[in-house]
């Protein structure tokens, strides 16, 4: 959403800081000094009620003085003067505002109302706040600085950075600055009272100056605009996401396998792979992947070349290209000769290609070159351990031309410290990327090349969803309470308006009724227990298997019933379900939970009473695509052997891809069903398709 | 083993560098230089064939010619004039030679012909070497450097870095001294004619000045000396090991699933675990763990405090200690009332402990000093983003004391760069450990609660193995031939020589007498092909359970048979075994396969023919003790679910412990086996014991 009344956050005609200060120890006069600093262009002002002047000019007393223009306001007086102060600007005309006051909802529930209070004046004067408690926003490319970061400024560059964490900008800026990485912008939300990351995604996504963007994330509140934000955000540019809090999720209390094994991490997962956005495992990882994804080219494939002069750090970076799924590109002949022309006897002229420390500049340039051009080379990294006869220095002024008229990417691994300090140097204000250790290249090499598989998957165009009978599945519902699993009749009605194949299940109250029945489907039947007070019927003997006549229903009626009386004394029992016993195949488990931010969470994976132990399975949001579908697949053991294995036969994998996306798509279309879950569902030999054995569904 | 022999290098009376250059450009320049301005304070002298002067030194002309005392030579002369330079050493009384020449072994047979002539000299005179093709060593505290690397020198320290790759130990020093981190000796080993990392374990855990040792392995030669020394070593020092080649590894050629899924990295990884050795993921960690290592003490469990000034880097921390195996220590109600009368009321008194960025520096000091009294509490980390009011060289000063005097570890963590470069020297002047980001601190806390819980278990008196019949075994595998699979007579007849229940397994040659035996045996009974040729029998319909008459042990013979001929006519059919079916129980996979260089690996998981696509096992060397093999059985869901879950009836894991025991002992005392592998074993519920239901053994 290109929002017009963001506008003066990022080009504001005159900003006021109410609030500065002219004691230097105080945040306002910081605030005051950055702004001066920062080159800003437009109408700067200052308001205290105290009067006087800071840096030359005047410090109006009250909002009303302040001349035009001025469209954004940024506030930094006491949290109980807030409101008014808002009010102040809104009679002022000025439509946006930076609360960079501590002191609400973080302080407790007399923050909370204030905050409440900030947002109603908002809303009645059509005016956009950023904060309140937050570091404020800075723009190295316009620009302005409206934040009290302590001096000096970021670096200006092509990163992006949106936090909701304002304590760690400080930390993070300087850190940045150490390691040579600029910013194109930072805005720090705080407690987010009205502009939340969602809002700055497509804002920022469309900043010419930003190449990548780096959220660091706490929670989102509004899964389902922020997937729609993302998903464009990322067409245009990279998104790198830190997501914290991952411990203190904890596991939602569930009814069903599906349920416990998802938990927030799993849908966040989920929800960021299915935006295009590149989850980051730690801090480091996200700025050092950010930098890469900003200055890099993307790879057309993940075959890449090691060029190095020593075979220890060779290794290890091959070492490390397995781990991050990239593979040692196979080098053509063309390359080994021209490589063999220049280079001594004993260079390894296979990939890792050892140079050998005596390498000359030109060597290093020649060779890149040569692999570079080697069209079974995706991308490539130089790592430069120091030469003993010449500078590192040296071989970065050699190889930055070559790597400047590439079109694949090419990261360069000067190791050390002040041995390699000119060298870093070089490349970096030629925007190359440098890391000290190979192990993070080959992370960021494998980072661009999964950006550059997301962006083709972005790009396609979505598909039609099965088509499922909604009419039909909202009919059966309708009888349903809320809050409760529906009975199998309903279960079974919601998989045929699914489309989903069901073995019939038929309710038998008595011995002689489970007879009359296990006839009418004929033998063999399964048996299982009718009670909407029992979710794992085998733990309490409550399935029976294989029965093949009159005798042994009646027998397994009798010793069922028996057996739960004793085992479950309060649970309510209706009788027993049969089934027709379907015909061998691979069990999995397929199932649908309700994430409350990002919706139906489909899971797949190893199925049973094992499932929650082996925890062989995988998540995706809908709606879900038959490439997401085929990928939950490849990534778990269950989907893998669906091929057949050994003596395991293979299955009807497509038929198993069919029921996924038929589950997601009932989920989609009937927000009351809460849960779903298949386990097992029976994938019979291919072309034979997969059934439904026992069904499960909670509104 | 404290030899002697080796004395020499690290205590030397007298260096000789032979072939130190006048010219600057020259590494005999260099390796002249270091070691004058090392600070040695033993006779230093040089020889070139040129003679003249170097630093005001006479360049002797001859070693014949170098005045006594000299007991180390250090030769840089061209790799074809070494044998001759090293006999010129022995005639002199040198015993003790680093050969830093390169163009040796890596350079072709040529230079392996010289290399094994250095050694036959070596030996003939009494005479040790290091390398050839090696940087050389220093020692910071002797001091002594008779390196060739580019200056400055290493600071003195505490970590020792003994490494298979000279190529990076330039870089290492370089970027080590970047990150405030000191050497206490450094080794390049080079081609390790002689003098390899084990010779070297003992003698380096013995230096008073060294806390920590890191191993840079590439592959290890003799696995079980170095098994033997290291576990010496380990018990004095932390020890680091960073081995590479990981990919290279591949899977060597198995015609069992334990040797399929073994590997050699599997045997590194088990090796590592039993010598107490920590292995580290990469360069960067290895470093930091083993500064960690050598200046924190020894925390007494796994409970984390974390004290902050800022929410979302406590949060951080949290979420790593999870992926660390640590935990948040509950503090005590006197913790928190001790916290609560110094800090503002909106800070957070529970861990993380949150104390607002306004927090003095006093303030540090006092909850640090409370975390750490809390005795609840066993190691604690402090994150220091800068404080807006104060700076973070104040919040050093404040905790160094608090540090200092407390027997529990404690990492800082100074966010930023220049605005906390003041914090961070304060800190490694003091020997506190120090990281930028909260991710490393708790991987570091982690690694030293792993260094306790390994010492303590290093310290264990070893255990009585379970008594094997091995004379009984010795028979049955005599008349075995070499390279094959054991017949099933002879794998039960070793079996029951380890003790190992093994259902009795009767070979019958027709269907009549097929139907004697399993009468004999009793119904039900099941039958399995009995053919050397055939390893994976249910693949090729070899296998029929459950037969309970003598018509289905007629039909089963004849179709098995019949079946198994057109399936695999090349193969040999001895006719089929017969075994009384087991009750049910638990199935697991128990095996060992021998690795070359470490001896007998010990496989657990889970089995059945699934067992190399779910990869549920885990491994350990053998002597195996009675610990190693529970956490074998903790660490897979085979193991686990031994204790009963959900439907799944408890199994006897005391005897699946046992049986892992005896299959470790039935290894160690029969060289000649090297794969046996039982699967499944079933585990029948508690007190009844674990059989052997199929079992192949290959010598």
């Amino acid at each position: 959403m290109t929002d017009n009344s963001l506008k003066p956050f990022f080009s504001p005609k005159g900003v006021v800081i109410i609030g500065a200060s002219t004691e230097p120890a105080k945040l306002g006069y910081v605030m005051a000094r950055n702004l001066l600093r920062s080159g800003y262009t437009g109408a700067m002002h200052y308001v205290n009620p105290k009067g006087g002047t800071l840096f030359n000019r005047p410090l109006h007393k009250t909002v009303k003085q302040v001349p035009n223009p001025v469209d954004l306001a940024v506030i930094l007086v006491p949290a109980p003067v807030v409101p008014d102060t808002l009010k102040e600007c809104a009679a002022h005309g000025i439509k946006a505002a930076i609360i960079a006051t501590g002191g609400f909802r973080e302080a407790g529930s007399e923050g909370a109302a204030l905050e409440d209070e900030c947002l109603k004046i908002a809303h009645k004067h059509g005016m956009r706040l950023i904060g309140p408690n937050c570091i404020g926003l800075l723009d190295t490319h316009l620009p302005v600085d409206t934040t009290f970061l302590p001096p000096p400024p970021p670096a200006p560059g092509e990163v992006a950075f949106l936090s909701h964490s304002g304590a760690i900008c400080a930390a993070l800026t300087d850190w940045m600055r150490g390691q040579g990485m600029g910013l194109s912008r930072l805005v720090s939300l705080g407690n987010q009272v009205d502009v939340t990351e969602t809002d700055l995604l497509t804002l920022t996504a469309a900043d010419p100056h930003t190449r990548a963007i780096i959220l660091y994330i706490e929670a989102i509140r509004d899964g389902q605009r922020f997937m729609a934000e993302a998903q464009k955000a990322s067409l245009e540019k990279p998104i790198v996401a830190l997501k914290v809090g991952r411990s203190a999720a904890g596991r939602k209390a569930a009814a069903s396998h599906t349920g416990a094994l998802a938990g927030t991490e799993s849908a966040y997962d989920a929800a960021f792979r299915k935006a295009g956005i590149l989850r980051a495992d730690n801090t480091e990882e996200a700025f050092h992947w950010a930098r890469a994804l900003a200055w890099c080219p993307l790879p057309k494939g993940r075959r890449v070349a090691i060029l190095t002069n020593a075979g220890g750090p060779g290794v290890t970076a091959a070492d490390a290209l397995e781990t991050n799924g990239l593979e040692l590109a196979a080098l053509s002949e063309a390359t080994i000769e021209g490589m063999r022309a220049v280079l001594p006897p004993f260079a390894s002229l296979l990939n890792p290609v050892d140079i050998l420390a005596s390498a000359p500049p030109d060597a290093y340039a020649t060779c890149l070159r040569l692999l570079l051009d080697d069209s079974g080379v995706d991308s490539a990294m130089v790592i430069v351990p120091p030469p003993p006869a010449f500078s590192a220095g040296a071989v970065a002024k050699a190889i930055i031309p070559v790597i400047q008229a590439s079109d694949k990417p090419v990261i360069v691994v000067p190791m050390g410290d002040r041995l390699v300090q000119e060298s870093i140097e070089f490349l970096r204000a030629n925007q190359i990327v440098d890391y000290r250790f190979a192990e993070r290249a080959v992370s960021a090499l494998g980072i661009l090349a999964r950006r550059a598989e997301t962006l083709a998957v972005l790009k396609e165009r979505p598909e039609k969803s099965p088509t499922i009978k909604i009419t039909r599945a909202e009919k059966a519902l309708s009888k349903c309470e809320s809050g409760t699993f529906v009975d199998q009749d309903t279960a079974s009605e919601l998989m045929k308006a699914a489309g989903i194949h069901t073995a019939e299940s038929l309710l038998a109250k008595n011995a002689n009724q489970a007879v009359t029945i296990a006839e009418q489907l004929d033998y063999p039947v399964a048996m299982k227990i009718a009670s909407m007070d029992i979710s794992h019927k085998s733990d309490v003997g409550g399935v029976a298997l294989n029965l093949d006549s009159s005798a042994a229903v009646q027998v397994a009626f009798q010793n069922m019933t028996a057996r739960i009386k004793h085992a479950r004394p309060d649970a309510k029992i209706d009788g027993v379900t049969l089934q027709h016993m379907l015909p061998p195949g691979q069990e999995v488990i397929v199932g649908v939970v309700r994430d409350p931010q990002f919706g139906p969470l489909v899971m797949f994976g190893s199925g049973g009473v094992e499932v929650e132990g082996l925890k062989d399975v995988a998540f995706a949001l809908t709606p879900l695509s038959r490439r997401e579908a085929e990928e939950m697949l490849d990534s778990t053991w269950a989907g893998k052997k669906l091929a057949g294995y050994r003596n395991i036969v293979a299955a009807d994998r497509e038929a198993v891809v069919d029921a996924l996306l038929r589950l997601a798509s009932l989920a989609e279309a009937l927000p009351r069903i809460s849960e779903i879950e298949i386990n097992p569902l029976r994938a019979l030999p291919p072309g034979k398709g997969a059934w439904a054995v026992d069904v499960r569904i909670k509104l």
